[in-house]
């Protein structure tokens, strides 16, 4: 987990700007002889792609996916797996605007008093377009935890929340929304709109849970699962927090509200609540694993903002051209790859030291 | 950042056991040349020490810190700072309840689900002792990082929260919570000694600021400055949530609303607001950056709770004994202590790469 | 320093098989500002470059590298450089036997017994066409250190050593060999021809030297600079032998012997003598950095040898098609950049801590 | 591998000086269940302790070691086990020499040269005494891979080599040089003898033998198993040289020579040689793992040897004292201990990949 890497186990290393030639990941410590190809890789590429609907950026990306090395003969081989998405449309637009001045909310000033220098285009490396790389990474690694199943959505953008007891995973694919409440999606198709329309943007919480992770994964005190998790979804482009099961709601309970009692059940233990969202002591339960991620709204708008110019002096700033109004929706898939990668990853760890 | 080690170039390792001989944490990469010894460390530990107040656990531990290593003539030499406390008060209890059984809301199924096995005195290896290694360290990493101020304080216990008007950094020492809020340290003693009369407990919230953070530091993408907070706050024990900036509150604004707007200052950028809580692209930007952080309520209550045998049976459990009616309170030196810990790991890192 | 990645600050790592579509690096942690294209890699890669003489394997290959990330209007942005090789001359040859039978000295064997499974083509991820990789990678790295200079040389082939008084840098270039010994190199020819018609191979020993390094890089202690040198070099094919300094021949000398004496000199300290090969303690002294590494004879030869096969039958194998009579020789780019890539990692490193 | 720390899943961090109080090390990642207590690690710490022969230095240290956590109940939690010795025998002498001038072939100019600054008494943390921590941990990995057996032996001293055909492990406790050939045992009392007296030095040769190892250990390629070995060894004190098998014999041989063919046998494969030391392509063979470590002599002679005082003026030194007159020989279990720390944790990472 240094600079562009992630992992303990199974090890990402991800590469790419938004204008470059191609992005991508190299995936390592994958086990060997999974069943591998493009095909297991390009649905969850396709669930993220842009410009699918009016809701997402108009940038037309067919993200197509290419493995370059890790398999042979459909399978993977245990070394590492370059998996690399061309770049295809980097419009070629005036950037003078952001070259000179700091785009407020965006990566801009933070890069250039850091590097003295940034590939503005897009944003370069701090551009969301990244999280291609970690969708594609993910894909494979719940190839190496087929017990487990992970499921992300959307449960409210800008003020509006899902109704939880309509949750339906089912509905999940069939809204732009990744939102498993029908009438929210519903609802959210003019709040959404209406923003998109008025050059505004809308923030969003992402909720992502892994069932038939068995109990023992994790590790103390700084390899614990949760802290993993927070790690990964925090790197997130405008992920502003992370929760575990209640999360700041925890805080509100007393012992006996938060308490998860345990009885004994035909396969093991049962739980009589998950107030923890499936992780103790930084160790699974067995209970499903429950994480809840806030985006902040998009920072690309149209109305002009205060700021000011690379030689210091005072400006403003309008961010036009293709951007997500709500970057949170596409953060569903984003959300459920890193879920699976951190999961992947202390499945291995966990076999490591207790076999 | 494995197992029992964080960190990147400033790297600590912590050991010990609840109710082992001692505890402790090896520094490793600390800059040589830095004036250290026991009191430079001690009143921190002193002030996250147990025993000091009605609302704490009544458990007695001088931690007296000892210095074995990485020091002479009264400097750091750059090689590791050994840091040892002995634990003096592990109290003759009889365990066998909690050895027995499965306390809700603790690590003991998950211990024990993972290694077949546990050392059930006091919680072992996860028991919140293990932050007194954490604190002696971060008193360490302060050192190597004097331009930066690191002040964390209580914000919240169970419903109540402190009124924002009222901050007064002055008054977190004057009072048993680490409130900067007087009024509200007020009304905390009754709110946790009933909790406390009751048996019961209470969540809370800490929140942590540093001043003097330089813009720069933090890297993209998997080492975000605050990826690597997120980490090491739910590391803590009984953390479920963390946030940067304004967290999920961001979530509900729109763009406009969450734009940190910057004009041209005397003494470089200056900001209008800090929704971003001092972070953007994972790097800071010169502003306070201002991390929160939810503490579930202490699991150990007198309450008998559901649970089941370690042969399965179903059984109920109450925790007798010494325990923080609410353990966020004494997080607040810890989260203050690992926020001094990622931030001088992270300036010694931008040092490695941007000179 | 796990599965394909090494380094410490400045990491890398490389991926690809011997006949994928391609192979490549991605290097992380590079420093801001260095300016790099292309060009500046290709002539260490033209150096390394198979079929330009009858002494190395006639497989052809352009290596030609393409830069997919990292650098910006020619300068690096201090995000990961992503590296691509490809691979062309993949000759459609058949690899039934190697497929069926494990060739002895090879990793064929080994790699079966780990992953039940490997790719069998030209080695797979065991060839050392993933040298090219770290080639490339080591290019970069001495860019970032510009005050260094990095030569590698073969000092011997078979028993047939260079004369030390008849070393000369310049020759290195004039000849297959990368030999400083002009003498040396024409025997060599004759050498290397009768081993290369007779189907056999022969080993070699190659010697780096680093001037320019000043007093400091290197940590104790186990990130001490010759532990980082000995695993680099090791984690080369063939490679079964690394020497720092006066290597084994240190074990037969007297502690008088073995004293590299001081004097007071103009800039500086200045030494007598360098035994020790410009390291103490792991540190550097700011001698020049001096490393042997051991290169086994190729392991593909036309002579049969007993081998099994797959199902554990007895066999008999010889390696037709391409290969290097002397892998040794082509070694001598490869330790370079392995050298150059540890340096400028503990250059990082040492700032990082004394700043 | 960081720093003071080693190891990819079975990590270990040393810390400590000659001449504090104690030293120590914490052992992270071991599995959980293994019986352990100091009786299981103090006979390795004895064979490594000094003053138990003329032939070795007259400090005397008990080296008792104390586990200060990761046990209960007799057995291993997985949690650190923290490993401590205290130092007893800190001889109250005059260091003003070594503290106002370097001694040749010593750490003491590179320290001040990379911290400014120097803990002088007896070599601060570049003093061997840091191997006793690498021993006491070594005993624990030795448990965690019962199925391995490690040997180590000194092969050489001086110009005086064993005698191959006369080894006999069951020598090598029988004399004070871990020396498996009696003959050549009765010959270095005379050899080490007469170089103690002289107030000269010797350098050694070391070689470790492990049987009992998998084919399948070790992984592509920067986690080689030979790459480890190799960072493992060098950075033991006073080594300077590192081959796996036939090493640099491997260079003077040809491809025929060379080859460990295979034949099939009852228990799976058999080789009928061993010169790659049962490494292939960095991944174990199933062969006896043959590594052979080169030890300078001691470099702290009575002999006056020019050199510079810190100040940089020319002067003298000769190191009085209590030293080795030869390092290499306790040597052997230090290689013996980082044999099998090694091969533990490659165990643990085959089995996190592979199942």
């Amino acid at each position: 987990m240094s600079w562009n890497t992630f992992g303990r186990i199974l090890r990402f290393t991800t590469w790419g700007e938004s204008h470059g030639p191609a992005l991508g990941a190299v995936l390592d410590g994958c086990p060997p002889g999974l069943g591998l190809s493009e095909e297991d890789i390009q649905p969850f590429l396709d669930a993220r792609r842009p410009g699918q609907s009016k809701f997402t950026t108009q940038r037309k990306e067919p993200d197509q996916v290419r493995i370059l090395s890790g398999v042979f003969e459909g399978k993977t081989t245990g070394t590492p797996i370059s998996l690399m998405i061309e770049n295809v449309d980097q419009r070629s637009k005036d950037y003078s605007d952001v070259a000179k001045a700091y785009r407020p909310g965006h990566a801009d000033y933070a890069y250039d008093a850091k590097y003295g220098f940034r590939d503005y285009r897009g944003g370069g490396r701090s551009s969301a377009r990244e999280t291609a790389a970690r969708v594609a990474a993910g894909a494979v690694a719940r190839l190496a935890m087929p017990e487990v199943t992970v499921t992300a959505y959307v449960s409210q953008i800008g003020h509006d929340e899902i109704d939880r007891s309509q949750i339906d995973f089912a509905e999940i694919a069939n809204n732009p929304f990744f939102c498993p409440d029908p009438a929210a999606a519903k609802r959210w198709e003019t709040l959404v709109d209406t923003a998109r329309k008025a050059g505004s943007s809308l923030g969003a919480v992402v909720e992502c849970v892994a069932t038939g992770v068995p109990a023992g994964w994790g590790a103390p005190v700084y390899a614990k699962l949760d802290a993993d998790l927070a790690a990964g979804m925090m790197s997130i482009n405008a992920v502003k927090g992370v929760e575990i099961g209640d999360g700041f709601g925890a805080a509100r309970l007393s012992g006996e509200q938060n308490a998860d009692a345990m009885r004994s059940g035909e396969n093991g233990p049962e739980f009589e609540a998950n107030h923890a969202g499936g992780i103790a002591g930084g160790i699974s339960t067995g209970q499903p694993v429950v994480c809840r991620v806030a985006f902040k709204p998009t920072s690309s708008i149209l109305t002009p903002v205060d700021t000011i110019g690379r030689d210091g002096e005072n400006t403003q700033i309008m961010t036009k051209g293709r951007h997500d109004p709500c970057v949170g929706i596409r953060g569903a898939p984003v959300v459920e790859a890193m879920m699976a990668l951190v999961l992947a990853d202390h499945k291995m760890l966990h076999r490591a030291q207790c076999g």
